[in-house]
């Protein structure tokens, strides 16, 4: 399929890749242009404008945060201006409840169709074309586009037709491993504290109970003290963290938990590892149990 | 081998058979008589007093908190007095790294060795003989108890000579059981109000992501609001996160989300539900959220 | 002096017939134009649009929240467009410190003064001029407005130059009085489960130790459970918890017991008591311990 | 009046001190008997024994902890055992609402009389005979016992007969008291990394404001970082909030402010900071958000 393709990050550049080794004819449009001139050789066009970029009436975005695609959808001359009625934009991005409903919104107010389907998977998982995608809009439409998420994940759910569930879902979702980091976080600091060995005391939960790649991979990384280079920033998990507690005041739902995490990740930025894999939420749990991170 | 039993509780009992059934001669000694004569039949003997129940040399406890092993340990005419020099005392219940610490001292000031050998798992798992053992304490007594303790687990795990490091272990990885209640209980609340449907939520993301059981499981009693019979009753899941934090404070560490974990318990307590299952913390979380439980 | 007035709500009303009876000359504003016609009678010009309420050069704003000082100060035909250079806006409202910046920026990028100037004090201390004021600004500026601090309020502190610094101030004042709110709920749903009589913990506890208004006055709103009519409605007390936080954030400062206060706010607007008095904390905390409110 | 007294700490020894110069005949014992002979010059008779101690029918004790009284009341010759029917037992401590309760029941298994009499104020203030006593018990014992208690302070409270209630009455006062603490930690870090003055934030909101002594006091000794010699140590604060928290348990009641400031006492004490005055609760709010103790 011809599809325009906006955001080539650490997320955003693999998955453009699979695009294309897919067979998708891609146009590609990046703030810093050279990054999108690096896609030129693996056979993407290469966009001058975000209008550009809209022309064949498909575009998928992948974003940092809600003021990247903000200024990308609804600025001067952005998706919204730029594409066709009729036009589809497909937003992988992790954003705020709010800001789905406000682009479901604008789209819709110019008969064009916005789908939400946000990813799972870290750098590693969308290079090997791994992701999880959690799909939301006009069924019809998503189904036009599935080819396009099938060639960059191993699983496509839909959800349903409103789109700020799916960004819902991945929000919760997102909570659930920031969960995981800070559990494990505290038992790892209450188990060193106490004669028991971190790392075999994640082989034997994780063996036994768990069984989860989740606990696996991150209780490693923690055991490891491996938080750089980062697979995904401390400072993204406290946006994260920010959307999650934001969608929950939207839904007048008290989450203690998210609350307790995000206090933890701020902390983080402010000793100044916003830069570390948000893994390191456990330097700051074992840091206020007076002990040096693993 | 011949061994005392002390403690048919629903965790005691369903041990103790799958300790007759592997040919162990049990002496049964409880509180309420009328539950060790049930086990007559099954073969074992039933002793009149803690002191008939010490006579073998060798006495596995199992029983429900603290309080109850203090007594039965400790008290006059408890096992401390009536266990011969070189008798081996193993515990296999949840108990705080205090008393474990006293245990240990008061065995071996008397020539004793105490054992400290929690298990994870439910009555189900009990039952079925698939319990995971922790076991702590001098390696080559463990390595005698060790048929005991085959012959009710799939899996026996040794981490140590020191005793309460395997309490320690049983109390963080409840608390690691404990935060999978709370988060999803917290993801459940936010999914609902956003539109997302909380049993479809857990199969993807259970499915794609985590894969583990323990999500499966509790995720499962969550969404169909099964929390009667308990497996596990919510006051038991209070006490527990009671010792997590008492062995946290011993040991100097913050932990902020057992912290929150233990004020829903209590929060549950107060609302009546102290004998749910400890999965109803999500009713808690629900209520606060201004919804039904499901 | 001449100035205008923009902000007719339950703190502005009251501020603006302050300043009439000062002997200001005020011309105002109301998006309802019903209220600003109310003031007519009072000696006010009513202002037909924005822009004329910035004609003297000199405009106070006093709005309900962040959205509506935006749309007010930087929409189309708003104050930054319509204030001439040299002007001077006044703003009263609690509002983020990111918005304080963003409106510092504008205005001085046009060659207008922007002034800070948070108030402290419940509708009763408008009515009676008993306000506090934090002001920060330009110094001179803020010299020349004086005369209208001064005649709502009892006491005037100008803190600095920054103007967020004021915002800042009043935003950490808030959360102070909140901290009192969410300690005496707590502090009171214990005493009621110990057989402690509140009213005369309250009286005991304030009259010896604390000797404090503030004690005072919300501990006696929740000993008789005088929710409505709202002095501070919940839903403002959940805002400026938002706003405490979103400026912790920003300054890279955890702060836990402003995230605690947070969610029993979000689970007060749950709960259907948005409309209540923010005191009505107390309700929530009362609930989860399993108590009907006072 | 003759009375034994027990417990020569830094709250013991001024104490007894005033009831030596209000013409009271002191029969002293401290477990460090050096204390004790101090107090001889005074005037005290120094016992040799709990049991000299309890003579005259009436003793007070004045201990840290929990197991301190437990150990002076209820050991082997302790007050329990030594005390004649009808006696006195009155108690100054800060203790759980558990041994409240079993010394209640102990005492009046004997004949003797319980009386709860904790108190607040710190040492200057004992020195100064400054305390506020809060009394429970049979109200004919308290009256005759009060000459005693208002010879140490300046106001004597009865709040009932139900001796427990005392104590959750001072338990839940210490936990007012700690929330200011962290209240105002939290606000000053705020201010701090906002460009507002720390002092100037204090002096203004607890003059204008909260104008009580209590914000004064530990907003100075915040703001000047003089955290030793403590007054009441760290340590001493995390106890309480132990205590809090378990009489809070016991009556089911959920005190998240509660649980918030417990984390932080025991990162304090991780941190080493135990033995600092336990407004160094700052400093670990301020380390956390990546600042230096003021």
């Amino acid at each position: 399929m011809k599809v325009g393709f906006i955001g080539l990050g650490n997320m955003g550049l693999p998955i453009a890749h699979n695009l294309l080794r897919a067979g998708h004819q891609l146009t590609v449009y990046n703030r810093t242009r050279s990054k999108a001139e690096a896609l030129a050789s693996a056979g993407a066009q290469v966009a001058n404008s975000l209008g550009e970029a809209c022309q064949s009436g498909m575009v998928m975005t992948m974003l940092a945060d809600d003021r990247a695609l903000e200024e990308v959808a609804l600025g001067d001359g952005g998706i919204v201006d730029a594409l066709a009625r009729g036009g589809i934009h497909l937003s992988l991005s992790t954003i705020s409840t709010a800001l789905s409903r406000r682009l479901t919104q604008e789209h819709t107010l110019r008969g064009q169709i916005f789908i939400a389907s946000p990813v799972f998977g870290r750098p590693d998982a969308a290079e090997a074309a791994r992701l999880v995608v959690v799909a939301a809009g006009p069924l019809e439409a998503i189904e036009r586009v599935r080819p396009l998420l099938a060639a960059v994940s191993r699983k496509v759910f839909v959800i349903g037709s409103e789109q700020y569930a799916a960004n819902a879902f991945k929000l919760a979702g997102n909570f659930l491993i920031a969960s995981v980091l800070e559990s494990l976080s505290e038992a790892f600091a209450l188990a060193r504290k106490s004669g028991v060995e971190p790392a075999q005391f994640l082989e034997i939960l994780n063996g036994s109970l768990f069984q989860s790649p989740v606990y696996e991979i991150y209780g490693k990384i923690i055991v490891e003290g491996k938080f750089s280079p980062p697979g995904f920033a401390l400072r993204l998990g406290l946006k994260d963290l920010r959307l999650v507690l934001s969608a929950a005041e939207e839904a007048a739902v008290p989450m203690p938990l998210a609350s307790a995490i995000r206090d933890h990740f701020v902390s983080g930025v402010a000793r100044g590892w916003g830069d570390l894999d948000w893994a390191a939420l456990a330097k700051v749990v074992a840091e206020d149990a007076g002990l040096q991170a693993l």
